[in-house]
This record gives structure tokens, C-alpha cells and sequence, in this order.
């Protein structure tokens, strides 16, 4: 009970527009004051509420403090290895992105030791930099495009892997000695990430964010120095985030790498499949008779929209897409698809060509529209992702944190 | 709480082995015998159990009263219309077939009302038949090739419908006065029947049946005179049902009529799409500048593996069938395939050709082993899982059926 309370206070602080007083969570949650101000405390010896000053109001009476998620308590680490880079960032339990970093470099000519080794170097250097800013790393998840199963990554095939245990490898790293370590697929985790920034909770009529109000709420986001402003999120930044509820809490995140991958959204929660397996969009048959794939099929959507068949013809790679998303759309009947991944940044030159065979091939495309719009976190979408199913832990059981910190 | 308790004992009476004794009811439900007396004495009164005589035992002591599902109380009326063919069927409370009657004619010459008028006089014939027989109807359920919104067939395309209002033109046949009447999807209710018959209960680590012991246990089908025996049911009976539950409780069915259709089933729920429309698997593209479709698009599976592409070319169909089935095994990863309508009698010329593009075209298909089957009904999945949907209502919530009846 004790559990299920601390968990609601946090959540009900997490989702309030200004810091609430005690006052005011104990009316919302419908928990005694008393009740309240004892979970509070505790939360807030925790290190994961603090207190932070009231405005300053016009009308007689002492304002009460007023409470928010604290920034210096327990962060996420996120990690991913993808074909041409490797990349760890650090998101704190307000769900801003504490430190991030992005090593490019071909992983294939790597065996899965030495990449593993790389990846391990940039986790390590990660945990120091949160940790010098006072944050304590509560895990790390690593982001693959491969299948995954029990912690291991069962097949990657354009990493060339095959029943690699990741986890091991990374709990063998000595800077991360003491960590809860995870692996899932890239794409799964991407859309659990972009659920978390655009999917809101679930609905009860409120209005929908749009890209840039969401943008607007997530000022802890840093870039490297130099990088260019990120093109997606100008792009994203024109849109409003669909309105209907099913708009933004049911969706395909379709990520475009070297492979494809898709993590299939419905009603808020994430469809894995009957073992595991779901989401391998890139070997969905566009041309039966097609190029040859590394997977052994021919015509795979990946022969014409993966990263490297991408960069010779992007409307090659949009026809090949609207083919395969169509197949998505009449199959499950899904209102929106959003283009994470390589896709995000070109959304607007790739839009135009999906949509046509989206009209063309969706047997309900006069009835029910179907929404295009790039991933709201980009390219960095599997690696915050992964960060937030850490941050995510937390936040639904802060009675287990207390517990690991005591 | 009394509606809640006559669901519990009415359940608990359907699902056990042999006719279970008011005691044994009690004690299966936790209920006290007062409550499990009274409760019982209800149902019996409103014609949903019946007492029957206890088998002869060898031990000391009078046996007690067995329990069962009643064969002359409540009904459903399931009803089909296709492209080809008009059909009807009574099935009673134990899930047993009391009529049915299929009548073949193209109905594309007709205009909706037209069909529909002929489909009343014939689902007019079975209410007839089932009262005969001692039966109440309960309600009817309508399937049609087409997608559905709030009672409306919104398009039929390969009946040329668009927007009937299928519900409202049987409501005006006299002899149907009185009852409710629903219309769906005809391969989503096939996938519910399918479900019915071969899912089970949740899974409890109980043993899978096979599909002999599944048609053993369906003693009142019955065909109509002169029938040739049921191929499909012939090949099924060869099968086990696969024994893990996801086989049993997650499938994909496939219907191949005139159309193909598709319904979802995951862990034994129907899923419908997040706008009602998901299953046009007859749509998604296998060669994207093949066959026109009448769709408007090109190189719909439809125009590959439907019933006419069918009669001409079987392994082009199975092929066809094999690259869309591959689609939905990689983005879904379905364990089990079921092949309905016109599919299942020729299920065994259809296999290899099927298995062959799955081994080809799936990512997993080395890891998680696909299990393609005929469905267990047969042809005549769609109208006996429309016939269940009033059944299972009544099962679902018997106290609701008493007050009708009051």
C-alpha cells in the first residue's frame, strides 16, 4: 500500500503543470494530508522530490512550497549500437537529456567484443559525467537492431551478430560494476520513447501538445558543440501533434538505419509480439523478385529504403516504403506512422512519395486518414528510449529505489 | 454481485468434463451451496441448465444431480452473406449446430436490398426451425465481406455495397421482430469461432486437445443431407492443435472467398484495428505493378489468391498467399496461420507453396517456427462464429438473459 501510494504522489507531482503544494496533492490523489506529508518526506530523503520555492502571490496567506521532480537525483543511462555509430546519453528523472554523446564509426568491421568494448568506454564516460553532476545512475539499457531474447541478442544481421550476450559484456566493463543492465531492439525502444515525449497520459479529453510545446517542456536537451540544429525537430516543430487520442497513444515508429526496424504502438502500450519477434518491417517483400537481401530473401524493404539504398534514391526509397506501410495500414488499421531514424531529417522529401502509395494501396484511405510525421526525438529516439525504461522503473515503483538506496 | 455469481456457475458448468453436482460447483467456485442452490435453481428456471441423471456409481451413497448446459434454451442466429452464397445457422447454448442452410447464388447482380430481402426469408426459415425444435432465439448476427462501422456496411467492394445499412433491412422482416441484430466483419467473426472452437479457456497448462477430440466433442453438427464430408474437418483431424497456449490463443485467420479477409487473434483477443478496419490483407500489395484491382491499386493479394485467381492457378495463389503471410509473420510474429474459407478444403495443396515463401521471407523463420492449419469449421467459420457472438453474450451474462425472459 505504502508502495502503491509513494508511486502515486510522484506521479501525480510528475504530471502537475506548476509544483503543487502538499495540499494540492492530497486533493487530487484523495490520500489525508497526513498521509501525503509522511510519503512526501520520504520522497523527498529519497532525493526524488525536492521543494522549490512558491511564486509569488498577490492574495493574503503564507503560499505553501510548492513540490517538483528533483534534477539530481536518479538518471537513465541509455546506450545503443547501431551499424555505423555508437552512442550513450544520460536522461535525469525529469526526463531531460543530462549528457549525451555520438561516436560514428562502421561497427562491422568490429567483432561484438571489441564494439562492446567501445560502447563500454562511452558508458563509462557517461557515468562519470553524471555523476560529477550529481546524478546516480540507476541502470542502463542498451538499444540493438537485432532480436532480442533474454538478454541476448539473438540476431543482428547487419552488425553481423549472432547470440551475442551483450549484458555480460557490458557488466564485465569496471565503471559499470553495480548496474542493472538491459538490452532490447533499437526500434522497440524508439517508440517507447517517442510514446513518452508525445504520447501524454492516457486520454481524458485533454487538449494535444503540439511538437513545439512538447519541444518547449524538454529545455535540459543538449547538443554536442557544433552539431547542426536538428532537422526533424524544425520539421516536427510544424506540425501539431494529431488530436484524437488514438492519434498520439497508437502509432508505427518505422526507424530507418543501415537495417529497418518498427516498434508498433497500440493504445499506449507497446505490441512485442507472440515471442518477441515483432516489428522486422525491413524484410517485409516490396518486389518479390527484387534485389537479393543479406537475410537470403529477395525484395526486402531494406534493399530499398535502408540507410545505404537511401542515399542513391530517396524516391526509390519512399515508393518502397508507401509500399510496405500500405501493408501495415490495411492489415492493423493504424492512424498514424512516424519516420524515425535516418527518415526524421529528409521527412519532408520522403513524404510526398509515401503518401501516394498510402492513397493508392490503403483500402480505407477515404475513410480513415493516415497521418505521416517524423519522430519528435529523431535520430537520438532509441537511445532515449532506453534511458527512459530506466527512468521509467523509477518513477512507477519509487518504493524499490528507496529500498536500493537504504 | 448475483449477476457476476450466475456467470461464475454457468461457466463453471460449461467448462467441466462431466455434468458437475451442486456441490462440486461450490466447491470449484469457492460459492457456498445456499448461494450455488439458488443460483442454480435460477438458471435452471430460465431454461439456460438442465438436471440430468447422475451416472451409476459402484460406491455407497446416492449419487447426486448432474448439471448441463440446457439444448433447448436460448439460440443464435448466424447469418452470411457473400459473393457467391447466402447463409444461416442456429447454434444452441452448448455451441452445438441445430440448423443450417446455405443457399449458393452470385449475389453481385442483386442490389443490396435485394440480398437482403432473400437473406431475411431465409434467416426467417431458421427462426422457424429453431422454435420447431424447442429453441428461443436469442438475436442474430450478420457477416459480411466488407468493413463495418456502427451497424453500417460502410463498403463491400466485392459485393459493389457502399454504405447499407444492413441491420435496419432485417429489423423490417416481420418473422425477425424482436430480436437484436448486429452485423460484422465475416473474417473477424470467423477468427472469433475459430477462437471458440480450438482456443479453450485461458491457458492453465492443461494439455491441448486435437482437433478429433475437438469434433468428438461437437456431437450436434450436422450436415445437410447428401453433404460430401467436410475436407477440411478431414485434414484438421490429422493435426494436433499445437500444444503451447500462444498456439491456441494467437493466430492469424485468413478467409479466401471471392475477397480474402483477415482477423487477428492475440492471446484470445480479437484485435479490430484502432479504427474497427484492421484484416484487409486482400489489399496489401504482393506485386506492386501487378493486377489491377478492382481497389484502384495494382497487384492486390486479392487478385493473386482470391477464389477466381484460385480456381485458375493454386500455386500461384500459394505463393501470393506466402509473400502477404510473410508480411504479417515479420511485422506481427504470429505463431500460427489458420486457413478458412474456400482455403481449407484445399489446404493441403496449399501448404508447401505457403511454407516455402515463410521460410524464405520470414527474418525468424529459423528461430520461431511457423504452424500453418485449415480451420476448424471449415467454409462455415464466418456464420458459426456469428451464431456464437449471441451464445457467448448469454454465457457472458446469463442474468441479463433471465430478465429478458421475465
Amino acid at each position: 500500500m505504502r508502495a502503491h501510494n509513494l508511486a502515486l504522489v510522484l506521479h501525480t507531482v510528475a504530471n502537475s503543470t506548476d509544483p503543487p503544494s502538499r495540499a494540492a496533492v492530497a486533493t487530487a490523489t484523495g490520500l489525508t494530508r497526513a498521509t501525503v506529508s509522511a510519503l512526501v518526506d520520504d520522497l523527498v530523503a529519497g532525493g526524488l522530490l525536492v521543494e522549490v520555492d512558491p511564486p509569488p502571490r498577490t492574495g493574503a496567506g503564507r503560499p505553501a512550497v510548492g513540490l517538483t521532480l528533483t534534477s539530481a537525483g536518479p538518471a537513465g543511462l541509455g546506450l545503443e549500437i547501431n551499424v555505423d555509430y555508437l552512442a550513450a546519453c544520460v536522461v535525469d528523472l525529469t526526463g531531460a537529456v543530462r549528457h549525451r554523446h555520438v561516436e560514428r564509426a562502421d561497427q562491422r568491421p568490429a567483432d561484438p567484443a571489441q564494439a562492446l568494448a567501445a560502447l563500454g568506454r562511452l558508458a563509462a564516460t557517461a557515468r562519470h559525467a553524471a555523476e560529477a553532476d550529481g546524478l546516480i545512475v540507476a541502470g542502463a539499457a542498451l538499444a540493438v537492431p537485432g532480436l532480442v531474447a533474454g538478454g541476448v541478442v539473438r540476431v543482428a544481421p547487419n552488425l553481423g551478430w549472432q547470440d551475442v550476450d551483450a549484458v555480460a559484456a557490458l557488466r564485465a566493463v569496471p565503471e559499470l560494476a553495480g548496474l542493472p543492465i538491459t538490452v532490447d531492439n533499437e526500434a522497440n525502444l524508439a517508440a517507447l520513447g517517442e510514446l513518452r515525449v508525445t504520447g501524454g497520459p492516457p486520454p481524458t479529453g485533454t487538449a494535444a501538445p503540439t511538437a513545439q510545446a512538447i519541444a518547449a517542456a524538454a529545455p535540459g536537451v543538449t547538443a554536442p558543440a557544433g552539431a547542426a540544429p536538428d532537422p526533424a525537430a524544425a520539421a516536427a516543430g510544424d506540425l501539431p501533434i494529431p488530436g484524437h487520442p488514438w492519434d498520439r497513444r497508437s502509432f508505427l515508429y518505422i526507424s530507418g538505419e543501415i537495417g529497418i526496424g518498427a516498434g508498433l504502438v497500440i493504445d499506449g502500450e507497446l505490441y512485442r509480439g507472440v515471442r518477441g519477434w515483432s516489428g522486422e518491417i525491413g524484410h517485409v517483400t516490396v518486389y518479390p523478385d527484387g534485389r537479393p537481401c543479406r537475410c537470403g530473401a529477395r525484395g526486402c524493404l531494406e534493399q530499398y529504403a535502408g540507410q545505404e539504398a537511401l542515399a542513391r534514391d530517396e524516391q526509390l526509397a519512399a515508393a518502397a516504403l508507401g509500399i510496405a506501410l500500405s501493408a501495415v495500414v490495411n492489415l492493423l488499421d493504424v492512424p498514424v506512422i512516424v519516420l524515425g531514424g535516418a527518415y526524421a531529417p529528409i521527412f519532408g522529401s520522403l513524404r510526398d512519395g509515401i503518401e501516394a502509395e498510402l492513397r493508392r494501396r490503403v483500402l480505407t484511405a477515404g475513410l480513415a486518414p493516415v497521418t505521416l510525421r517524423p519522430a519528435a526525438l529523431g535520430p537520438d529516439a532509441a537511445m532515449r528510449g532506453a534511458a527512459d525504461t530506466i527512468i521509467r522503473a523509477v518513477r512507477e515503483d519509487p518504493a524499490a529505489w528507496l529500498r536500493r538506496l537504504s
